[in-house]
C-alpha cells in the first residue's frame, strides 16, 4: 500500500510506469511474531526470531533437499511499501541516499532479502531462525546459501 | 520463454496460478560479454567478466552514494527460463532436487540473484566485476551488500 503522505523532504519521487513488465506469484507466506512494521527488527541480523516460511502446497516439493543447506535466502515482497522513491533520507542519514544504495522496503520492485537459518522442514513448512519481516508478508523464492557465490566478509560499507 | 520439450526424466512440472499476484518493472539492462546461455559461467564465483549496469534514466538517481560500498546484490529476471519446474533434475547430480534447493534460472519467479564487485559509477551506469548472465538480461533491483547481514562464510553445504 503507497502511503503517499509520508515523503521527507530532499526525497525524489518519480512516476512509474503505467504498465508492468513482469508478473510474480506469491508462493507462501512467512510467519514471524512481528505484527506491524514498527514491531519489526531492522535487519535479519538484529533478530534471533523463528518464524515459519509456509508454502502454498502447489510449491511444496520445491523444498526436496533444501534440509541439507544451513542456511537460505528469502526474497519477499514488501506489499506495504511505497515504490516511487529514487532517492530517500533514512533517519539515521539525515540526507538523502540513492535507493539502490539502501536496503529500505520503499524501491520501484518491492523485493527484500533475507539470510536465515534453517531449522527444519516438514511438508511444506520451512522453519528458519532470524526472521526481521512483518506477519503474512508474501514469498517471492527461496534459494540455497552458497557460502562461495555469497559470502563477502570484508566487503566495505560507509 | 518458457521450452516446454527440456524436462528430463523426474522431473515435476505444475500448473502455475492463471493469473499473477503482483507486477514487476524492469528497471535497466545488464550488458556481459555472454550472448547466449551456453557462453555464460556457471555462477558469479566462476566469473572474472567486467559488465555494466545499464538503468533506465528514470531510475538512475538511485544510484547516489552506491560507490561507498564495495559489492552490490544484482537481482534480475530470468526471461529465457521456464517457471512451472518444483523438482529438477540437474546435469551434475543426476537425481530429482527441489528448485529451492537449486540455484537455476527455472523457478516460479524467475529473479536471479548475484553478488558484484563495484568497479565504477557513471551516471545511470553502473559497472561491476563477476557477472554471469546473458547480455540484456532485465534488471529488477540493486542493493548494497552488507558483510553483517549477507556474509555467512561457514554455511553448510553437501
Amino acid at each position: 500500500m503507497a502511503e503517499e503522505s509520508d515523503v521527507r523532504p530532499g526525497e525524489v519521487v518519480i512516476e512509474l510506469p503505467a504498465s508492468f513488465d513482469a508478473g510474480v506469484h506469491f508462493i507462501g507466506r512467512i510467519r514471524t511474531p512481528f505484527k506491524t512494521r514498527d514491531d519489526c527488527p531492522k535487519n535479519t541480523s538484529q533478530s534471533e526470531a523463528v518464524g515459519r516460511v509456509e508454502l502454498d502446497p502447489l510449491y511444496a516439493p520445491g523444498l526436496k533437499d533444501l534440509q541439507l543447506y544451513s542456511h537460505a535466502i528469502l526474497l519477499y515482497w514488501m506489499d506495504q511499501a511505497r515504490r516511487d522513491l529514487v532517492e530517500q533520507v533514512p533517519a539515521h542519514l539525515g540526507r538523502p541516499r540513492g535507493t539502490f544504495a539502501l536496503r529500505s522496503p520503499v524501491r520501484p520492485n518491492p523485493i527484500a532479502l533475507g539470510v536465515v537459518e534453517i531449522v527444519g522442514i516438514e511438508g511444506g513448512t520451512l522453519t528458519v531462525r532470524n526472521v526481521d519481516c512483518v506477519d503474512g508478508t508474501p514469498l517471492v523464492d527461496i534459494k540455497p546459501y552458497f557460502a562461495s557465490t555469497d559470502s563477502f566478509p570484508d566487503a566495505r560499507r560507509p
